[in-house]
């Protein structure tokens, strides 16, 4: 093997990247690997480029020799006409997270819906997933939701604040999933639905940093209720630990972040991460963040 | 420190740059001192680019991320128009072979004339220099002609195929070392010259793998003369081996090429690059490719 066979170069091209936890975590994993890995933020923002520079970005760095690229907001639906080649669930999500350079041409993944299934099958093992409900119907929703009907949950009720949006989403995602009941819903009905549901899934700002706070009443959850965050700044949301005080078991945000990140690199490098590696990676970057805060 | 701050990213840009030994040696060194730094091959040839695309490839280069180019034919002069500053050397030398970029500034530096001078100094300690032979005044022969000058050579006789690019060479390189007597001259004057010379420097392509022979009749030179070669590949070309038959001091193509890879490094990093495992580094990865040949 040379060198040149074993070095990897990757970015990830979004607003606000640059505190991104995923280089971090992509680099060690290579490093642990044996592999020549590198991965830089690509931020749009500090660039002063629009999202729509997603496609020239591609092309520069196919040209200066990247193996792939990471896509975040505002480009996940922007990248899709600049590619040669698109994964058919990426293609149903109509949104593309990652893209592999592959002898010259564009591939396009979505790891946030693959990502999130693998954390749900790795962090709530033998949960029961018939009934669902999901805040947030919103890009990073679409994925959770697509990966929950994926793993087999057979009725899904979708709150967003817009719901025209939750309208729209769901009635895509019963289009995928016939044999599912997908319903587009509103915070007023939670009191109702929650009694009916196995698990509670949070794919809305709320809890971050600059969006202190809950997505629900916490009342409204039992001890038999599983909870998933997809928040991960803080780890500890007080969704998650309003829900581990109920006594319910909880997926953290963490989980989906290491969760996509491993198929990313996996798709990258066509080598396995080892995921519990990458999240205790992540929970040392998380905690480094967290005292430097 | 963060693994941020560690990293470097630096590529090559020119025709046909795949096989070249840089960037491995680059990325050995930078593995020695802890650094995770990456040296990606830009190949204009393989890219189907022309050389004036190196203002967008530099552009390209910033946006990503990179630290820094090293820059190769057909583009050290191409380059100058789309740099923010330029070393002194390299302005004089009208050739810039290394690009760092440093707050999104581009900063144009001449390592082919260090890297040689560095070799000069290292490779033949004590050589005397008041008067030198040199056949080649191309890219590469400039740089070394400017390196001879600058570290004392009071006449320099310059020879090349075209007597007008040798005079061209010749007077420019007499207004930058006024002390110096630089004159062009012919093949048909080596007989005359030699016996007047310390040392003989050669920068043609004559002794490549492509380009096999010698550069001069080998009877002109006599145990007295040092000879420096700037060929590497092969690193015994056959001026070396029949230089060092005669009981010349020598000094391998090798020397220059580790000479400016090494300063290039420093500029990359403001780290100093240790020459001895650079060369050793060199030497290793040259004999595996002739073995491979």
């Amino acid at each position: 093997m040379s060198s040149r066979t074993e070095s990897y170069l990757v970015g990830l091209v979004g607003d606000g990247v640059t505190p991104s936890l995923t280089p971090p975590m992509h680099e060690r994993e290579g490093d642990v690997q044996g592999l020549r890995y590198l991965y830089r933020p690509i931020d749009l923002l500090e660039l002063g480029l629009p999202g729509e520079a997603v496609g020239e970005l591609l092309q520069s760095a196919r040209t200066l020799g990247f193996n792939g690229l990471n896509i975040t907001h505002p480009c996940k639906q922007l990248v899709l006409q600049h590619l040669d080649e698109i994964s058919p669930d990426a293609r149903r999500l109509g949104a593309v997270n990652t893209v592999v350079i592959r002898d010259g041409r564009f591939i396009g993944h979505n790891t946030d819906f693959s990502g999130f299934a693998a954390a749900l099958a790795s962090g709530l093992p033998g949960a029961r997933l018939d009934r669902v409900v999901q805040l947030g119907a919103g890009g990073a929703g679409s994925a959770v939701a697509y990966a929950l009907l994926t793993a087999g949950v057979r009725t899904l009720d979708l709150v967003d604040m817009d719901p025209a949006r939750a309208a729209e989403r769901a009635a895509e995602l019963a289009g995928f999933f016939p044999h599912a009941t997908v319903t587009a819903r509103t915070t007023a009905e939670l009191p109702q639905l929650m009694p009916l549901a196995d698990g509670l899934v949070h794919c809305t700002p709320v809890g971050m940093a600059a969006h202190p706070g809950v997505p629900l009443d916490l009342d409204l959850l039992e001890a038999r209720h599983w909870v998933a965050d997809i928040v991960y700044r803080p780890i500890d949301t007080e969704l998650v630990r309003g829900a581990r005080a109920k006594g319910c078991d909880v997926l953290d945000g963490g989980r989906m972040a290491v969760g996509q990140a491993a198929d990313a690199f996996r798709i990258f490098t066509g080598l396995d991460a080892d995921p519990d590696r990458m999240r205790s990676h992540f929970l040392e970057l998380v905690a480094a963040e967290e005292v430097a805060a």
